[in-house]
């Protein structure tokens, strides 16, 4: 019997069991009332609470040849947490809807607990998961609630950029994309399969790529310091800063200019990669940047285009395709 | 082409497309923050939040060829709804993450919506979707999140129930399981794969099984009652009567003794059901019951058995097994 070897599936197993695997990965609870209830009961001290959703599915969004179930955990945390960052809150608390197939190891459910809780205490110390559901699903499913306080500040919106504004970033631009083009290039097989990664082939810069796309750091920290510099506008960039920038030019009514010398070695990346969880943000232009952003352009009166690219209209592909080559029966 | 069909599939809209297709139906914001942004903003007035996640799969969960679209959303929003009111709170927003495949046509994803809204109307006024996710997935998965306020209430949790507390519940039992037997008995093929419901087969009483199976509608509002009027612990009862108060017994440490007359002309169901999302208390036996509640039991010191109906263990199957027959081909 498989259970024999001590990593049981969860279909052999009680959600009991399960969940209990899950619970004592997580290093316990910050709430007033933690998992095991209905509900759970979160502080919202300035009485508003941040909340966002964001879901990863196997195949559009990962393939379990190239993700650890520490990877997804982690990702799916991160992804989320920096959606309650782009506001200029603080993440408070987890939420997460975990459906996985029968024949999923408990090992591998430990391991996405394992994931979540890292990027907990590397992105957002004090937030924990307080509270999930586990399902039975044909496909591998991680839907993450994040909750968030703003502590008294005022939400950052992306309608807020005003003309004269600096245009600036936080957090990495470009990495992700060129790791997931790393994982296309390098770990797939004849047909296209994906394949399991050796971090051996790759070099330093490569490994850096690649841990971008399979285990994002957003600077969540510096969202809520965004807001205290007076951040005008704010959002995670996460379909490419092009696509993204349009969509807060398009809020706000102006048009952002960016510099791609200001973009870092590879603008090209930086301008149409995907994933990236970096911050966007608009500021004051009178007041210094807080520590932590750079400036990659200003925003300009509204004119034709909502995002200018030195000048010109942005010419390149916009964003990344999640479905590039996805096969469902290799993935 | 479908298309011209005026009913697309969402592969052929772009997700803003499709979310803006969602938004206009759910019937405006009623919060700080609404839809739109990285993430919501929501009051919580007294300075905490109440928060669940509730997921609905296909296959386990549900059936295309029983369940609408709109039964669907109902459900989804409506078995977390339950869960807010079991903590003794009023629900004040919900995120939906909705995973479809790409085949999925856009009027069953405003059917959703549609239901989601009218779950809010029904059970929970003033609650809207205030944010939500859309991927792609290969399994329609509903994940929602429910968010409520405890206006200053102390959450009623599962542990609280002592000894000669009364035992009470509000809603219907046995319904909801009740339902989904009349659906695996009257609407599958000789192959056992299920068939389009045609309610003119059914007796009134059976349709009102069959509606409380696939949009239950428990008593929100009375969530909030119970805790005002004292109640010592609370839960949802989705998983059968006897196995859901054999946690709350667990939790609290005590025997909860149930009396099978008082629960109605069918106790077989209403103990063994599940679905039901009635509401399961206890409540001080000096002060009379809220509106709404009925007394099923009392609360005993733990015995040998969590649970104990006309004074002797249960012996009938509790709660119902959600991957009776379910087949990926044919659900």
């Amino acid at each position: 019997m498989d259970d024999e070897r001590g990593d049981p599936t969860v279909g052999e197993l009680s959600e009991g069991r399960v969940l209990r695997s899950i619970l004592e990965r997580l290093g316990g609870s910050n709430a007033l009332v933690g998992p095991g209830d209905d509900a759970a009961v979160i502080a919202a001290a300035d009485g508003r609470v941040v909340a966002t959703v964001d879901t990863l599915v196997h195949g559009p969004d990962f393939r379990l040849a190239w993700s650890s179930a520490y990877d997804l955990g982690y990702k799916a945390a991160a992804v989320n947490l920096a959606d309650v960052a782009a506001m200029g809150a603080t993440p408070t608390a987890l939420l997460v809807a975990l459906a996985m197939p029968d024949e999923t190891r408990l090992s591998f459910v430990t391991g996405i607990a394992d994931g979540l809780r890292a990027a907990c205490r590397d992105l957002a110390p004090g937030c924990r998961v307080e509270g999930g559901d586990l399902t039975v699903s044909d496909t591998l499913t991680i839907a993450v609630t994040a909750l968030g306080a703003l502590a008294g500040r005022t939400p950052v919106l992306r309608s807020g950029a005003r003309v004269g504004d600096v245009v600036a970033v936080a957090g990495d631009l470009g990495r992700a994309g060129r790791g997931l083009r790393t994982l296309f290039t390098r770990f797939t097989d004849a047909a296209g399969a994906p394949i399991p990664v050796d971090e051996r082939l790759l070099e330093p810069d490569e490994r850096a790529d690649l841990a971008a796309q399979l285990r994002p750091s957003p600077p969540v920290w510096l969202g809520p310091d965004a807001a205290d510099a007076g951040a005008t506008a704010m959002m995670d960039v996460s379909d490419g800063l092009v696509l993204d920038a349009s969509r807060l030019a398009a809020a706000s009514g102006v048009t952002l200019a960016l510099e791609s010398a200001l973009l870092g070695a590879d603008p090209a990346s930086a301008l149409a990669g995907g994933e990236d969880h970096a911050l966007l943000a608009t500021f004051p232009a009178r007041r210094p940047l807080p520590e932590g952003f750079a400036r990659v352009g200003v925003v300009q009166a509204r004119g034709a285009e909502g995002v200018l690219v030195d000048g010109r209209p942005y010419e390149g592909r916009g964003g990344w395709d999640p479905y590039l080559d996805w096969d469902a029966r290799t993935g």
